[in-house]
């Protein structure tokens, strides 16, 4: 594995290794010292040229928890307020040698142009509204905890399909591991392309009653020129998450952040039955994997091994 | 100790063992090596959703001198800016499993809130008007070491009362460890509730003489929605501490930053006199005291003992 | 070496110690454990008020791989904005005890001033139009790895020579090596001081053939109150290196951000003979030794040749 730039790249094999690698890194969490010494002295450079709470200090996280030293590198305060492009701010940025770049940009095709560009590993953490890969890893693994397994289970992906990369490396993953996708939302935010992942298509919410698991979507007003819709006001009317619509036993999902009172009732966020917390903590779990897979080679494993870190 | 909310809190007897906490920690600046490994392997996030520099930097070294991980988060490029709301913030960095959580925001209450909604060990870094513990703590510190004692001593704190957590904060300390308060300003910004929190008020500096410490508060005009006083040209005259008000072996404090001109003139800030470093200097060791009593059990306590840090 | 504030503070005999340190960190970045753990426990404080990328994160990268502990402090989020004076932020920093300071600042003479303020030591990393000596220091290394020697070297330096720190320690650095320089650019940004510096001014490209290496400058737009040119389309007609200008076995060098399409043509830069990534490259390694040569004493010193860092 030379870099996670989509989750169409990793083979079913792959997805279950690297799920199973973050279940060992887990335990880590337990103990005291929640640090394993594997990547000391290797250098993850955090590039986010869009703002981020979660997924950056995940990033940030599961690297220190693997030792690596972090720089973070963000478009505000930098030379890219001098008007400098982008190619030439990751030339520059790999020119100081990182192991591995997570690259955010508003872009689609950004996280492939950094590894065109840099000698160092990358890991696409959104790019525009193509793929968000560690996310949909964060999402198999939090199901399969919840739900016990994800072969045949039934996923409604539910909202704005259409600017959501977080639905679209979900719907690829899905399909990977032989679950069931059925998307859902009104036909201006669910894009043709969509039955070519292998997902179902309602445009109302009538039958829900079949998921096991409700994924909501945010509505990612800032990626749409204007509201695609009549109002917000009707958009929940007939697409919000609510306790009359989730059936107990279902699980919900949402990879945050959540816009409360729009594509879900905040109410039903915090049921028991809300994934949503069990997403961002999996979030740190699985980022160590990916970061593990890519960067360790076998002097470390053995290493990691010896504490114990990965059984 | 779960959590540091508010100076209240604490007994007397836990004060003074904080202060004398500090004071070990105090030699590591002096060794080249300044750093203890009592908290590897632990992580502190710094939730700062307004501007800091001496709190937020002060922290963030306190935290990597005992070898946690620190992690910064401050609401500027975050998902705050797309509208999440500072709930979901909260409970989505949770997730993530610090061990302590630095939190200042500009509502009262603030902190207790992170303290409900999350597992971690909170401090409080200063919530709105309310309170600011640890700079209270500092002062406290930095007091002992110029004055030699802090019971009975006399201290008048000049100024902008009403917006300040920071003397809120310290006059319940004085009060805690047996000195005399006196607040002093106009009727303006002297809150009814002062007198319960044990102090003397006076609208003049006429009796400043017979303090033993003057402490300076900044006029918060970023809380005021419009200036209560005349002018800021009137304010200085009636409460700005010169070198005409201040007497020989008087003690000046102020906790920064200093509006040089407004409630001090600028020469006495940088006088023997004042203590204004003092207190600076005097925060990053209290501040890994706070820490280390929040986070260190029993075995860490052995190891930073074993390595002379705390005798 | 208590500082490094200027290049002119240098000897020869200490810039060619400087290179050769530098060479021997280049090796650490071939190990997988790119670490040396010379200034554990030491603190450096990047001080930057104005923004950066390269630089920022070079000097973080450098200190990281000395086992320093960093801390970032940039003027927005800080206590800057709440009006607090340069003097005093710098104060309040450095009683945190940081062992170095690394300023940027908007001010010519900043980082003197942070010398003197400070108990710290200081390097300057580009204070107004004035100096940015490490930078000069990295073109040193860059050219000598490239060209072989620096005695001798026909340096041709061609722009906004006016608004230039980079240009100003360059010219005092190549003086000092033994290289000859030329200014080249309109007359409006080419100071009448450069002359003391040793250089040869021309306003045109004509001799540019007789260089081994051309050094293209940023045009400063920031620093410009107005545009001191008719346009910049007549600016690059004029000045702007493209590939019919630059001959074949010239060396081309810029300090990046690079205005594509400006002073250089886009597709120069890109070229085997282009320098410019070799700059950066060279940047981690020479702030390694520089920061190293500044707070490591004997012991240390010691310890990183018993790991091989530095033969």
């Amino acid at each position: 594995m030379n870099n996670l730039l989509g989750i169409g790249e990793l083979e079913r094999r792959e997805i279950e290794e690297l799920l199973a690698l973050a279940e060992s890194f887990e335990g880590i969490d337990l103990r005291e010292v929640k640090k394993v010494p594997a990547l000391r002295g290797r250098t993850v450079l955090n590039l986010f040229m869009e703002p981020s709470t979660r997924t950056r200090s995940s990033f940030e996280l599961a690297a220190k928890r693997l030792s690596a030293d972090v720089l973070n590198f963000s478009a505000a305060g930098s030379s890219v307020e001098k008007g400098e492009s982008f190619k030439d701010t990751v030339l520059t940025l790999s020119a100081q040698g990182p192991d591995l770049i997570v690259v955010r940009a508003p872009w689609a095709g950004a996280a492939e142009l950094v590894a065109r560009w840099s000698g160092a590993k990358v890991v696409n953490a959104g790019d525009g509204g193509h793929e968000h890969p560690t996310q949909a890893l964060v999402d198999l693994y939090a199901l399969k905890r919840r739900m016990g397994r994800l072969e045949g289970l039934s996923v409604w992906v539910v909202g704005d399909i259409a600017h959501s990369r977080v639905a679209r490396s979900l719907l690829i993953a899905l399909q990977k591991v032989g679950a069931r996708a059925t998307v859902c939302g009104p036909p201006t935010l669910i894009p043709p392309a969509v039955e070519a992942l292998g997902a179902d298509v309602s445009y109302t919410l009538a039958g829900l009653q079949e998921a096991d698991v409700v994924y909501a979507l945010r509505l990612q007003r800032e990626r749409m020129a204007e509201l695609p819709l009549p109002s917000l006001r009707e958009y929940a009317a007939c697409y919000q998450i609510d306790g009359g619509r989730l059936a107990p036993g279902q699980l919900l999902c949402h990879a945050g952040p959540v816009n409360r009172g729009v594509e879900v009732d905040g109410r039903v966020v915090d049921l028991p039955q809300s994934a949503v917390l069990d997403q961002v903590r999996a979030g740190l779990a699985v980022r160590m994997a990916v970061i593990y897979a890519l960067l360790a080679g076998g002097r470390e494993r053995a290493a990691v091994q010896a504490v114990g870190g990965v059984a």
